[in-house]
């Protein structure tokens, strides 16, 4: 049985969720209404995932459920953002009971994982893409902007790099190594990556600048060092990389995984060194670890990696969707 | 020269628009800050138009630049709420420069004319698509729901309705009228409705419930209906048609289009007759006409059209994407 627009959005996307005061109308009318309570500012990020561009044309309904809703958390926490709101555009070629409820269901775990209410959207006929609109709140109107690095700040980043990456190649060469734990361990970490959202909300006060790890590393720390006006060094031998990794895989792998391609979703962010007492105290909150790989420079010094002592050549690529 | 997708927004979608006192952060962080004015309330609506669904594939870049924002607007209009913001997110088969230029040229052009500032989006590879989520803000809370409606409310809606399907109608099957000027004129009508925002914004005070007329006047108003669990009563021969139509096409023709076809972008609203006199003010303001065309019912008289005194059986349809 076919559906229509309506049907399926009052099918798969009204769901009784928790209630919010702040929101006065949700799904249903020409548009979302909400409050914002005082002394906040709104945070808005928005995101597409496109077929064969930001997943794999056999990605399950479930992965896409989650990864949609996860990139857009990582924006936001990249801000330091408490995500309270989500509109939803979903184009797909022809409806789809199966897929809908699988990916519905999906959607709306990790949104009320994260305390998040899907407020609006729509559904249209086309080639599979999906659209969706972050909305948190920044409390006392703080948030960690990419122009905020100071000279001097130290560079950190969240978790370990590269995973994510590995997984996407293991998948997209369709490759297997022989241990099959370590293969779906590492496809998981692509799918599903973890949005550093209490993280981001913790360091909105003590940090400086920062960005989340979409393009790889140095794509995005570029991003805050042009913003910035500085430059930086980092240190490779620093950069977290994780013992599935070092233990799997040649270190020209996943070196290139984490500096140049990402989907990590880690937060990479600079502080000051005044600050550092304090980072110590949030990092025991915290399960994942934050590692100091580098410090901010003067714009005239540059972008620079070193192994040891020795500075390394690389070109500044990222992934870009247009190459 | 192929731009990449951080060239292509900085080089069409960073202008230099009218400053505004609430934008905190624009384009280019990982996601826009904006601050809310005290005791309004923020209007979010999102649209995603797609090509071969609802936009023909020759169309221009500059109509298509304009539809985004207008049908945004619209909705917007529909609430009562001020366009404030907007996001996009464009997805593309390529970064094609004359047609982007274009493209942001009259996406833009219409923004400014309408007091909207870009702050965030993407753009991607793939099927060309188009989602547009639209902010604005609703002083002293009040809004049109469209569940507002009560029984006994005058049913209005603004300007003519049937102009713009009969423009696609054109269009698409490719028809060409003697009247060269007519035909130009009804497909413009179709490419580049006007949203009725100032109209809305006045209308917000003294009318209850309103919608934005996309899908057909039955399948519209049949969402007032639904929502506020009423029924109506419906007089085919005041609806409001312009001379054009009259005077060029068959009388099923231009009925189906304003009942079944829609795209017109005109309000539909309900009013309580104590607030004609305030409505008979606020005409004034306009250039554009408000027709009443019938009356809200009780629920179990249901929607009912009647031509003259006769009752009309009819299917509540309206454009599906899905059909």
């Amino acid at each position: 049985m076919k559906y229509t627009e309506f049907e399926i959005i009052s099918k798969y996307f009204k769901r009784n969720q928790k209630k919010d005061v702040n929101e006065i109308k949700g799904i249903g009318d020409d548009s979302a209404l909400i409050k914002i309570p005082k002394n906040n500012i709104l945070a808005i990020s928005t995101d597409t995932l496109v077929e064969g561009t930001h997943f794999l044309k056999n990605i399950s309904p479930e992965d896409l459920g989650y990864k949609t809703v996860a990139v857009n958390l990582s924006d936001l926490a990249a801000m330091g953002a408490e995500p309270k709101w989500t509109t939803l555009s979903i184009t797909m070629p022809e409806s789809n009971n199966i897929w809908l409820k699988k990916f519905s269901s999906s959607f709306f775990k990790i949104l009320n994982k994260y305390n998040v209410r899907l407020i609006g959207g729509d559904t249209n006929r086309g080639s599979l893409s999906i659209t969706l609109s972050m909305y948190g709140l920044l409390k006392k109107q703080i948030a960690l902007l990419r122009s905020n690095a100071n000279i001097g700040d130290l560079i950190y980043v969240t978790g370990t790099l590269g995973e994510s990456a590995a997984g996407l190649f293991l998948l997209k060469k369709n490759i297997f190594i022989k241990n099959v734990n370590i293969r779906n361990y590492l496809i998981k970490k692509h799918l599903n990556p973890i949005p550093r959202v209490s993280e981001g909300m913790a360091l909105r006060k003590i940090a400086n600048a920062a960005i989340d790890l979409s393009d790889g590393l140095i794509a995005d720390l570029d991003h805050i060092l042009n913003d910035s006006q500085c430059g930086a060094n980092i240190n490779l031998n620093k950069i977290p990389i994780s013992k599935v990794l070092i233990d799997n895989f040649q270190s020209q792998n996943y070196l290139n995984w984490a500096l140049n391609v990402g989907e990590d979703y880690e937060l990479c962010f600079t502080i000051s060194k005044k600050n550092i007492d304090k980072l110590k105290i949030i990092k025991k909150k915290f399960l994942v670890n934050f590692t100091c790989i580098g410090y901010i420079t003067p714009i005239e010094q540059g972008f620079n990696l070193f192994d040891n002592q020795k500075k390394i050549i690389f070109k500044k690529k990222g992934f870009n969707h247009f190459d």
